[in-house]
């Protein structure tokens, strides 16, 4: 995704790790970086998550915005939010996650992962300060890359 | 466990890629590798489970039965018999598991978790051709000394 | 080395893989990463060398000027150039690598690696666009910190 | 090589970490691990040693030989043995290493390499206590394999 166009809102129907839900547009100003997850995908547990744990660690001192999606097009019965909060908590997850709306027409794949064309999980999303969709990759981006990337969009004011 | 003891039956209530439960008695003859393990436990993903898949790949030609115990104890309400489904198809686990029974008295460590007095997960088991327990371990066993242990007892007829 | 100061520059006796040697003042205008190894050294070869492959292959495309430094502290007659030149070409290293100057009085501390006081191999040098050192590091920097502090230096024109 | 064959001898011309050169056949009665290395194969040092250290630290207390041979077939004069000793200084090899003897031709093909038809490095040995020659592996082998294979030797009396 080379052209920026601006990041679509998220449609989430609950959050974990927050006392609100995290609205993209109020995060203007901010760097976000976003990953779509499934709680069963083997490269997002391997990973994803922990790559998105140091970021967090990494970054959110630097006022960048850390968000987990957690983006079920698959297992449904299995990936509930109840799970999920187990494995939110086993993985020591402390950024904010959000549980993509499921499609209203009762198919696989959830609102934000439609909305985004996502082709799978894990998917990266960075959004720069003014709510530009800056990079969109689904798969694993190497540590040194990633940190480039974000820092390019936290030196751009 | 250094003093070998009579590997204790195990207690299931469920079994996953296997047509029937397997009973631990019917096994004698065979070296029979187990590993108690829980779905969303971090270091069984990480480490138990790529190394019993490994295990099974090596030495199941070869004779050994290879057998994963799903043991609960924790999350229970997540780490359900369709969250284990969804967990076994991700992961490509081939071999059997079973659920470790619930306790009876609805206490939070199943019952042949209790019976080998588990200290938790991952915990591996070997035994012998004859069923005595070899041995028991709690955490990683590195590949090199598992291939050895493993094979010291496939060559003890 | 929290407060910058100009870097120094190096004093080296021979070059691999370039030309010319890299004279720090001529970088003006550029950034530049420079890494102080020694070959027979476990932790840079293990870490710092296929870490600073990654960081030429991204970032010499960006302007970003990468280079060695051989700093031979101990077991001299073993790290001679002829020994390097085989490092070099056995792990693929493409950016050009420079040869610690010997000490003047025969000691054992090469004259960069003591202008720079560095504590040991790997240390690696972080220089910005008009010579000053933002950042002297001994040991391993993990790639998304360092990717990070790189393109903070590439995006401060 | 399934054929087994008797081991041949080594031709070294120098040993380190031993007070007297490893001689094949006085090892009769013990399992004989050794490894074909060059200090400056990457997949050596990255595999192949470390592999190494961990069998000899597990298998040695078991009565197995575990000995290295620098194979140098290219970059002799970087591969000096002055080279070679601090090499298994900084890595912290316990075990005997010989150096195979330069080929009397001047050619780059060490004798004891030539007389196995080694194609490279590293190349593993598996002798048993007959001084047969079970197994010979050029490459990787996994941690869990090889486990097996030297406790199946050991095994057999």
């Amino acid at each position: 995704m080379n052209q920026p166009v601006m990041a679509l809102p998220w449609r989430t129907s609950a959050w974990l790790n927050t006392s609100a839900p995290v609205d993209l547009e109020a995060q203007r100003g901010h760097v976000v970086v976003a990953c779509a997850f499934q709680m069963l995908c083997p490269g997002c547990v391997a990973l994803a998550i922990p790559q998105m744990k140091a970021v967090h660690e990494l970054f959110s001192p630097q006022g960048v915005i850390v968000v987990g999606l957690h983006t079920v097009f698959e297992h449904h019965d299995a990936m509930t939010v109840t799970a999920l909060r187990a494995f939110v908590h086993e993985y020591g997850i402390r950024f904010p996650v959000g549980v993509d709306m499921p499609a209203a027409d009762g198919g696989p794949i959830p609102q934000t992962m439609a909305a985004y064309r996502m082709q799978g999980t894990p998917t990266l999303l960075l959004i720069d300060r003014s709510g530009q969709l800056r990079r969109q990759v689904f798969g694993h981006i190497p540590d040194l890359h990633l940190g480039a990337e974000i820092m390019r969009l936290v030196e751009r004011q």
